[in-house]
């Protein structure tokens, strides 16, 4: 019997050319082999999605159609517009989107995924995300632009308003750093969907589930919190020291597979200076304490600060309230997890591991029935 | 670097008392210890189901409080009662499966998996499907009756009549059968989502989409599509034979961990006998010839009957439309899905594998962008 990893930590599951976590030397590799350094600076969103399904990055013809592609994707089936004025305003964006997203890519027959139905479920993520935004604030929905790119159309889907070009480019930059991330919890999970022959919906719909938990796309919700509790760099040694003393954990740090920092952290980081300068402060001060206290208390573990923490303060900085991080989150991550499905069609075995019994063995309990 | 296991076969993912598959003796062992065989002639889909949340068998006292508890949580919400009818009654039953326990599940704030949801999940599953089934064909929805067992009501949802004593009993007999069966893939797909600390409705909707896959809970489908075509006992040989050359999949053979009978596969043989006798016959010689050719192909090959072969005849004998199957396998294994995650819930740690890469390394390729 193998020996049993929980979490199944260093298990390779799979092999891909999509992205690559180097986390010994903190790289962040892109299909194609591009650092994450290197591309963020100068792709879009559009560019880098072209990159993770087609392992090359886009002339001008490939991503004039792609954008095409994707504003003619922009809108609601009907049906799914029924369900969307169906759901609650109130409940969490994430079981909105969860709930819209399996109405919009429903159909009569299963299908193999394919690039069209990646393209247009990664175009269609922000109608979503900014018709729940207007209507918990029970405002009029805005029509997408075909004009504006994913991210600035994003903004205006949201605000009804054109954003400034800074914001744009703070916002396209994060959906260029979260876009893929190797095997991590929710790219697995549509990876095992797909494994059964299923559907891309269905791979995305399972996807966004596992994003929600704070263990994985919702810890830059918690970073956020603890951020506003925290209030200034003034208060954040005192508030660290005291929450350190109650065993809670600092939101935003610490990462299965980085051993040093995070260089998706490191770009948010210096980007944050200028989309929240006032935020900046505290977080730095934050991030400095916090780090102190958890290398004191465990020196053993590398703790560094995780790529939740500074994307808090970008989105801050961008105008996104906090409780749709985790959906701005899956609206960047739905290109990774497409292009993971689209890469595993080629090798498709069933995703099925084993299990350690530990009940009882047969013969130990007798049989007592209620009902017969 | 550790081996790469195509599948993660073999690989240990989890400690668990919910099953045990003993693939190399045939053996399926439920919680508390109980073989298949003993428990599938005397205890009901409710009994199974409570066995599997609480790890023993429930007394009358208890039993009466689940029932009541289960007939209490069948209608669904108003929310999800608007999404439902916003779906086009031609998608695939699955589809709107997904999408409505989505909307069912939907809530303002995360909350850690409950037995209650667990309950409630279980016990609105064959409303969904009975309304898929209603509003496909035009009919007025059946509201459900308290007074019903879980089997008994789903079949009055469906048909706006009461089934036969016997109808029931084996609708009972394969919702015991199929409630549980280790790490398979949509049972593991609820474990990762659950690991990241995310709700039970997210659990539940990503096990649903793996649950569609063919290699999964969309085997029956494609067996009883099969046995259509083969049509009689008389034309197995010419239409398997004809099949194989042409090197096609017989649907219903083969399975992951068992090398020898599945033991369900068993149970619903001997079921199919007077559920379907005339079906039974054309399956018992397309079994006979099926595993003949398929053993002469691959005499390596432990080539058994799958469950799903016979579930496909046990299911066509109960009277229910082989597009539904799948969506009654979801009704049945959603006891199991969240009995596995309540389990998970005592040592969260987030799955989150490795993969090893297989693109190229940093600095091969140059950065070619359009777009800035």
């Amino acid at each position: 019997m193998p020996e049993f990893s929980p979490g199944l930590e260093g298990v390779v599951a799979a092999e891909t050319a999509v992205s690559e976590v180097d986390g010994a030397n903190g790289r962040l590799i892109y299909s194609g082999g591009y650092l994450i350094e290197e591309l963020a600076p100068i792709a879009s969103f559009e560019e880098t999605a072209y990159l993770l399904w087609h392992s090359e990055l886009p002339g001008k013809t490939e991503l004039d159609a792609l954008r095409r592609q994707m504003a003619a994707a922009r809108r609601l089936k009907e049906s799914a517009q029924g369900v969307l004025s169906s759901i609650d305003p109130k409940v969490d964006p994430m079981d909105t989107l969860r709930t819209v997203v399996s109405a919009q890519g429903a159909t009569s027959t299963l299908t193999k995924p394919t690039l069209d139905e990646a393209i247009a479920l990664t175009a269609v993520i922000p109608t979503i995300v900014a018709a729940s935004h207007r209507r918990a604030r029970r405002m009029e929905l805005v029509e997408p632009r075909a004009e504006l790119g994913h991210a600035a159309n994003l903004l205006w889907m949201m605000e009804g308003k054109e954003a400034s070009p800074d914001r744009v480019h703070w916002l396209d930059t994060y959906l260029v750093l979260l876009a893929d991330h190797g095997l991590n919890a929710s790219t697995f999970t549509a990876r095992v969907i797909a494994s059964t022959g299923s559907d891309l919906t269905s791979c995305v719909v399972g996807a966004i589930g596992a994003l929600k938990g704070p263990a994985h796309g919702g810890a830059a919700y918690a970073a956020a919190t603890m951020l506003e509790k925290i209030g200034s760099a003034g208060n954040a040694e005192a508030w660290l020291q005291d929450a350190h003393a109650r065993h809670a954990r600092f939101a935003g740090f610490g990462h299965r597979v980085y051993r040093t920092y995070d260089p998706r952290a490191k770009i948010l980081k210096e980007m944050a200076k200028t989309a929240a300068p006032d935020l900046y402060k505290t977080a730095e001060k934050t991030e400095e304490i916090a780090l102190r206290i958890l290398h004191e208390a465990h020196p053993e573990r590398p703790n560094a600060t995780n790529v939740d923490f500074w994307a808090a303060v970008v989105l801050t900085g961008v105008g996104i309230p906090k409780e749709l991080f985790t959906c701005i989150f899956a609206a960047s991550r739905v290109a990774g997890w497409t292009a993971h499905v689209l890469e595993s069609l080629a090798d498709l075995r069933i995703i099925r591991p084993a299990s350690v019994w530990k009940g009882p063995q047969p013969g130990t309990k007798p049989l007592p029935l209620a009902s017969r």
